[in-house]
């Protein structure tokens, strides 16, 4: 069902019944963007935090476009489920002068992509639903309550100066009206006199006008008609700002008139929280969110319609977890032992085939006769509503699989089944080789790394002279970091403990240190810089969280050392086609792009 | 006419001829947004070169969407205008893999006033015209000569990946095929040897995968079929990356159809240059280009369309004059004696009505059969082609007007008369009290900012406290710098020379500086952190230009000493509307925004 501003108020109920009906939920989200840019690219040797650390910094300036919620009712009785699919277009389109103006950023590349899949970029920026955070509503209801306890000091409306918000304006005692602006002052007073004559008509609009010459209707109007006219401010159609003004018969009348005023205001904010009281229900609700490949929906779900990001890691969990007590990533669980090895794929078009086909088994899942029906095809793929509705598809064919593995089989796997526990609160990491997903329930699990190396070079070096340099040790796989670093990873780790004794200052070209050695000397310049942290790497080092083997089995898809960089393309489907198990390694700028491929 | 991706080549022709014929032209852009932060916001007070700073770090992140062009050509027998309007919908689409993808800002408010004006923003996505830099067309005619070079050098295109672009890769020798690919690279090639045995189809497209898997198929197919295939990359309507094979004769064959790819590489990048022919007929033709309020729409179609905006001020002129050696705001010229008097507003839509009226007289403009009518009303306002169209109205009424007043009168006056000359090359200064105009030929006019003192203070003080504070000198204007800094101009220049020796150091709570003193030591730092600019102003200080007297009076609109800082509201249109003439003072935090107004 498609949700806009139009619709959003009347749709509402029904969105909260269907989050409150349901077994589980999932969503998918479209955005403007992916990286702000190269430095914020992801590389294969990101940690949980320092991916976090990327999409924070990298991608929450992108603008959600279209959030995908799809509802999971299992029906016992026939044995199927019944999903009812909501696409919602959101835009932070400023309510008021008051509410914040947004800044966001595009990506051409990711609007292109949007472009050749039908998307409706009108649709987004003309019939958005508006959202606010829950720090950002609280701050305008706290302006809103500072202005109306100013009109109840004040009691004379003619301190208060209904134009106010973000423009309030001071000044020192009346202005003097200019020379040239006398005449067209003079003539609205006259018409204001005329209007309040003749009786018949219960308000008149004075013409478009300047802020400053506004500022003068205001000042004199109330100096001459004061307590027989309200002056109210209103936005025509055009954007223009007008002055309305009403008969007022008493100062109760005016009194009454403001508390109106004052209440209309009060809803309007309750209407700017739009999107945000769907993100609320479904946190309130407690249920399971599935998403496919969710790490950066996540991110932005928070980060638009609940809080800024937190800069700290840990915090970021917490966060989440407050927010979304359950999720599931239907990518990891794709890449997890045993769904993995019947999964050629793990691109949501292509799971969603493999769903159907055996061994698994295809899902029956109805939608009822006032949703939009989908046809299981790849025309609606990228639509945010149908791909919350595949993924949960995708758990659900993933789950009974599970399910019927258990003895004795499970005819039905709940969202709470102990089989599917073990996926719950992780998020898939795209493209990192050795850690198989971020926890958000505590602490990450990081692997050895003892075979990785960081060097730095001179500019000029290429491709071929790290592998000369490394010729010693086997096949290496290049991680370039910038035009004079990289991390060196051997495909033997068996050859780790001889690269720095054989490698350190042989050449002083070239400086090498061992991945712990220069992530740690990092961090202690991080921990330096933020002298307030406590956390410090001179404390006994961090316990590896040892894996749990009745588990599932937690293994990369991919079986090189250090999976590739991502091909530049702004879309995150394509990015995921991407990732999925290349060895390729991109070159960080144009003169080792024009190098001639050596195979 | 509408000219879109569809009908850019077709249409170029017609461009052409209008600009050539022209006897001069108008432009006008619509952009996604203002003002990428607060911190950028325009001050009355600041320098052209201040103001030319803030529009290149704050509003060239934005995106242009849409140009108006608007050719004039003067038909001496019938005393009218021919005027032809083009509207281009533009958008930086990445033409290929290796082409930039640029990261753009939009501002919600922005966004939002073009939604409400009926902005089509499927146009711009889908169907505008990319375009690219000078510098971004050489560096990709440059990475493309290189590949076909090397091409040409290694002979044999096995050694040339048709996938490599942006994401061009290196790797040492052929990359062992993984177990889990081997089954499908061999169906591959069972296909292929199908394909090659039945000499029936031309081509054969294999199925879509990801990037290592297409790499593999690369591989060994041209160990496989040498000589026998050509592989080609081709991604299709959903984006996805296919490989097609074709069938190959000979040797000789296959270097045909690489030239063949290498030529079509190379009409690609001339299509992709798209936009940028029109900036540059335009610049060819060194015709008068007239513009209403053009700073920004200069600064925006330099950027996008011809080259990175430059750091040094002087070398944004110089720029300017190169690409568009003949310029004129048709805002400064409403806002020049003899205009300015008989225009109550210079506002683009306002001006227009004006010049429709005495004691101007409605220019005769027609539109010739082929292109739409516009009727001369609100309901077109916004349309970049239609605001180019009526700023050219505008402008020939004024001109005539100014002809109309010389001795003899004269009946036409042509865009190099002796009249317009003063006016050209100068550009509107928005919200500036003091300095007439942006001077692209010389030295800017600088005034003499005796009577305004920079003071810094602690967070609690409001605007009362600094009235309380400069109480001795009459009344005062407040230009807020951020939370703790102002400036402050008196109304009485003449008490300025007591302030300084009154209040300072009489209270360390705050500190006083003149405004010369300030700029300097803001200077000195400036030139200290740029050790390698020369310019100091330890050297003579900067010689006033004394103003022209025979050249039109230059006055600001203003009669405020420092007028007010803008509302804040996203489009450049009702920016203009606010700035005329208004003294409100915004306040820069929401503490101060709580304040009562005192009047």
């Amino acid at each position: 069902m498609e949700v806009t501003r139009k619709n959003f108020s009347s749709v509402l109920p029904e969105v909260e019944k269907a989050i409150n009906e349901a077994d589980f939920l999932s969503v998918d989200t479209e955005f403007s963007g992916l990286h702000a840019s190269n430095s914020f690219h992801i590389s294969p040797l990101d940690t949980p935090e320092e991916r976090y650390h990327k999409l924070r910094k990298g991608s929450s300036d992108f603008l959600v476009f279209q959030v995908g919620l799809c509802t999971f009712c299992y029906d016992k009785e026939n044995s199927t489920y019944e999903a009812k699919p909501f696409n919602f277009y959101v835009f932070p389109k400023p309510y008021s002068r008051a509410a914040p103006d947004c800044r966001f950023l595009c990506q051409s590349s990711s609007i292109d992509f949007l472009a050749s899949q039908g998307f409706d970029f009108n649709k987004v920026f003309k019939e958005g639903i508006p959202y606010l955070t829950s720090m950002q509503e609280s701050e305008l209801r706290d302006f809103l309550e500072e202005r109306h306890k100013q009109y109840t000091q004040f009691s004379s409306p003619a301190f208060v100066t209904p134009d106010s918000g973000a423009e309030a304006v001071t000044t020192k005692g009346p202005i003097e009206i200019p020379e040239e602006h006398k005449e067209f002052i003079e003539g609205i007073c006259n018409n204001i006199q005329e209007f309040l004559d003749k009786e018949g008509e219960e308000s008149l609009s004075l013409p478009s006008c300047n802020g400053f010459v506004r500022k003068l209707i205001y000042q004199t109007v109330r100096q001459r008609f004061q307590s027989r006219v309200h002056l109210g401010a209103k936005t025509n159609e055009k954007k223009q700002r007008l002055i309305v003004v009403t008969r007022i018969k008493s100062e109760d009348e005016m009194k009454k008139k403001e508390l109106e005023k004052q209440s209309t205001e009060l809803a309007e904010l309750e209407d700017a929280v739009g999107f945000s009281k769907v993100i609320r229900l479904i946190s309130q609700s407690g249920k399971l969110v599935v998403g496919h490949n969710m790490f950066m929906d996540l991110v932005h779900l928070l980060h638009r319609f609940c809080s800024k990001l937190p800069e700290n890691y840990q915090e970021f969990k917490a966060m989440a977890k407050c927010v979304f007590p359950k999720i599931l990533d239907t990518k990891l669980m794709a890449n997890t032992t045993p769904c993995k090895e019947l999964l050629p794929s793990s691109v949501l078009g292509d799971l969603l085939k493999h769903i159907y086909s055996p061994p698994f088994k295809k899902p029956e899942v109805v939608i009822p006769e006032n949703f939009p029906r989908y046809d299981i095809d790849d025309s609606n793929l990228h639509e945010a509503a149908y791909d919350a509705y595949i993924t949960g598809i995708c758990f659900t064919g993933m789950s009974s699989f599970l399910g019927g593995l258990q003895k004795p089989p499970l005819s039905y796997v709940p969202p709470d089944a102990p089989i599917v526990k073990p996926f719950t609160n992780k998020l898939f990491l795209m493209r990192v080789a050795d850690v198989p997903y971020l926890d958000l329930e505590g602490d990450d699990v990081l692997p050895s790394r003892d075979h990785v190396f960081h060097i730095t070079f001179p500019k000029e070096w290429k491709a071929s002279d790290l592998y000369q340099l490394f010729s010693p040790f086997g096949n290496i796989n290049i991680t370039w970091l910038d035009d004079i670093s990289a991390y060196v990873s051997l495909y033997k780790r068996d050859q780790s403990s001889t690269v720095m004794s054989t490698l350190c200052k042989r050449d002083a070209r070239y400086k090498i240190l061992t991945y712990e050695l220069f992530k740690n000397g990092f961090k202690d310049k991080e921990s330096r810089k933020r002298s307030h942290a406590p956390e410090s790497t001179e404390e006994e080092p961090k316990k590896k969280k040892p894996l749990n083997v009745d588990a599932p089995v937690f293994v990369s898809r991919s079986r090189s050392v250090t999976p590739p960089m991502p091909e530049e393309n702004g879309n995150k489907a394509e990015e995921e086609k991407m990732a999925a198990d290349s060895t390729s390694e991109q070159q960080p700028n144009e003169q080792k792009m024009f190098e001639v491929p050596a195979w």
